[in-house]
């Protein structure tokens, strides 16, 4: 069975998953990179074509390490937001490509959620972009059929793995919680009240300080 | 020196530290006593006189328990906000003495932030209840005079809690995360953009699968 997972979605200890004022120069708004930060030691990240910042793997990242490499493992699609694509306005822009050069990491057909579609985009490596203005359970379905028998990735951003869980699409989440009060932002959270009730849910602080949480579907 | 703490506030994992509804019946609204139900099988939280959810102590809560009681080590004196003392309107009810029956477990003289001050009240076992209507730096300068250098717990409510950190008078707060969606209530963490900060901060989860998180004040 094809699931539907999302991984390495970081958020604030009161529950912000990106912050306010995003922009070309500012993807994450006010947040910056504090809410990943924890990821980029880590050898998946580093090996990631497209990872912008780049550091020096460090061993001590291997506990974080196990949750950013599953986020790759038996993927065949990916599904993200107009918001993740590209900052406010990347609609106007017909040479906008997305953030990640010219080889994007995710090596699979990726749909991209936005009420102004255009022509595909095939980039380099294996990374094709569809654009798709449709209710989140067709595009899904279509992505389940390209993925083709492995599991499709929601990407992000916040507001669009909202939107799939309030829903009832999601089999996986995976959260890390940096210790951070951001204070204003895209929360996560909004309208899911009680979600957990459908899932298995475990925590995990690893030495960075982020604390892993993955909710995995209930056997019905 | 005298030291502010706050120990145990339990909030979920979109940052509320109580539910909606708050009353007699249901003195955390909506959220129940899902945000401690964690800290019920501990020894020391089972020891207390007033604990009102009595259950069987399990050996395996105690690495919860570690945190329950630093909470009762070295305290001198108790704040807390209106809303911890009873539910909305206990001002007019003459006999309310609060939650925890003729003998409340603080042991220390506990001050009440109120707008509608009453007289004194001395329980058994060493707890009175004062009740003030003042600027909370001015209660505070009180109850640690009354410590008589220990130091000051902050018992409570969320709001409470709150008002103290946004004014930069604590020193040590635990908060335990539980995770699970409250999706609405009283949030411990509007107005604090940032305060970490002014912390180092450590994050332990537990076999309970809450998520212990400890601000120590730095030192300046």
């Amino acid at each position: 069975m094809s699931l539907v997972r999302a991984h390495n979605i970081g958020i604030s200890l009161d529950g912000f998953a990106t912050g306010e004022g995003q922009s070309l120069e500012t993807p994450f708004g006010h947040a910056g990179v504090r809410l990943m930060k924890w990821a980029f030691p880590t050898a998946t990240f580093q090996a990631l074509s497209g990872a912008r910042e780049r550091a020096e793997v460090d061993p001590a990242s291997e506990p974080d390490d196990v949750f950013v490499r599953r986020a790759w493992e038996g993927i065949g699609a990916e599904i993200m937001g107009a918001n993740k694509f590209g900052p406010p306005g990347w609609q106007s822009d017909a040479d906008w490509t997305g953030w990640w050069g010219e080889e994007p990491p995710f090596r699979t057909p990726t749909y991209v959620l936005t009420h102004q579609p255009r022509a595909s985009i095939e980039m380099k490596g294996g990374t094709t972009f569809h654009f798709r203005d449709a209710p989140i359970e067709e595009v899904l379905a279509e992505a389940q059929e390209a993925a083709d028998g492995q599991d499709v990735r929601l990407g992000g951003g916040p507001s669009s793995i909202r939107d799939h869980l309030a829903a009832g699409l999601v089999d996986h989440l995976h959260v890390a919680v940096t210790p951070i009060i951001l204070g204003r932002g895209v929360r996560l959270w909004d309208g899911l009240e009680a979600v957990e009730n459908d899932y298995t849910v475990e925590s995990t602080t690893t030495p960075s300080g982020v604390t892993h949480v993955t909710f995995d579907r209930k056997q019905g």
